[in-house]
């Protein structure tokens, strides 16, 4: 069997590509795993095969899987990949492309510029729905630290839900921020009952910051989509930020835009890189 | 430019491997900085490209460049990827291929079942030669740790040179030894001025051997060929083994033979995998 593929990233976060409709690769769990390795295999942090859609208003269907086999719902750096993918090999001709997803339908718009948009959906603040325990609705928690890191004993962070739970911390410098240390005290931390991804952000000026999530489970990464979204709720609902503000993260810049209002979505907008097209024979 | 490329590995030490005959790509070091990242580009330990050759005697020529963009001389498990490719594209019809490299002319040989042959050279025992400081040569020499390692105040050692230097200590039970500590405090041990490699290996039968290999500079990795080579010439020596000799690898497994003389050269025989033919369009 040969199978084609291509190899993509958006912000480092890298993707093997399968367009699903002209070719139909049988996906089991074994197989995704040993295509994932990075030393025995291709190597990506995640596999997205494009299919035909499910419903009467999509384009496409896509999903997405973990190295480890597991599928999964939604990726904004894979719904970008995804975009340009469809785009770029003539799939479509559409700018604006609705497509199924395990998490429902999402439509994606691919700038003039090449960029792609996502609607990453409306944070949630309210804290049993983080989830986080507080008494209260706030923007600044004070969190207590079991044992003091870097000479601190208790943190004040932000906590909002994207769909995952995060927390905001404001840094002075975010070069020197004790993101692994101070994530993954929080990222554990009893209030947190599902854990959470850690975000450490300076602010550059209002429409720009910088950067660094620690992801739960997986630690630092080069860029959280989501971990970009919660930073500028954040610093727009506490008045520190205006909206689009650019995200400056290890990997890349995204650009992230918010009305405001509660049920208002958040708009990311970033790029999708095409590394090299391959071909596997089995 | 569009640019051809097949992805290898031995035993997962993974190569970006490139006809340099038929095509001229500019090689410099920080595109090759940029293919090997794993996220960002291609991903791979060493990039591989095949010229024609330098001398009369030789077929071809190969160059092998580390991640970071810096040629290096040989390296057995890209010796081997190399042969497998050369005849699995046709360029050659031969079985035993002499090619010049940074290190002088080498001759691999494929075997009947697509393994390759290739000739490390003489193992040197010559302490001033490997280096290592000893007052007398011995196949078993007694290393003062500074602080003690999981309950031991000493170890002891056979140290050799396969072109680097090997510390060969002998274990039980492969997977339960200490390789990230002892391996790390070995490697830089004042008795050892260039550093070395450590090998840890238990003895199966007078055949097989078990071997886990902590890499000067790079820690632990899936296989290391001149270790594999440095062991059974250690078990040979003391022995304990006969060749030819399987070593089983944490990446696979290696066959080495060895004729017992001083002078007589190490014969390692392992596979080479192609994963997949890639394009680049830059």
């Amino acid at each position: 069997m040969t199978l084609h593929f291509t190899k993509m990233h958006g912000l480092g976060n890298d993707f093997m590509v399968i367009d699903g409709i002209h070719q139909s690769p049988v996906l089991t769990p074994e197989r995704i795993r040993q295509w994932a390795d990075r030393h025995f295999g291709i190597g990506f942090d995640q596999l997205l095969i494009v299919e035909p859609p499910t419903t009467p208003n999509a384009l496409f269907t896509y999903r997405i899987f973990n190295a480890d086999g597991s599928e999964v719902g939604q990726c904004g750096n894979g719904a970008r990949c995804f975009a340009r993918f469809v785009l770029d090999k003539g799939l479509t001709t559409e700018r604006d492309i609705p497509v199924d997803t395990k998490s429902g339908l999402i439509t994606l718009h691919v700038t003039d510029d090449g960029n792609v948009t996502v609607d990453m959906g409306a944070p949630i603040t309210e804290p049993s729905r983080i989830p986080f325990i507080a008494d209260e609705a706030s923007t600044a928690y004070r969190i207590a630290l079991p044992t003091p890191i870097a000479g601190q004993t208790e943190v004040i962070v932000d906590a909002l839900s994207m769909g995952n739970p995060h927390a905001v911390i404001d840094v002075t410098d975010v070069d020197r921020a004790p993101v692994d240390l101070l994530g993954s005290a929080i990222e554990r931390h009893a209030r947190f009952p599902e854990r959470v991804n850690v975000g450490f952000m300076s602010i550059v000026d209002r429409h720009t910051i910088r950067l660094r999530v620690f992801e739960r489970g997986a630690g630092e990464t080069l860029a959280c989509g989501t971990g970009a979204c919660a930073a500028v709720v954040s610093g727009i609902r506490r008045g520190l930020l205006d909206s689009p503000c650019q995200v400056d993260l290890p990997g890349g810049s995204l650009s992230i835009a918010w009305a405001g209002a509660t049920d208002a979505p958040v708009l990311m907008t970033g790029p999708a890189q095409t590394v090299f097209e391959g071909t596997l024979t089995e």
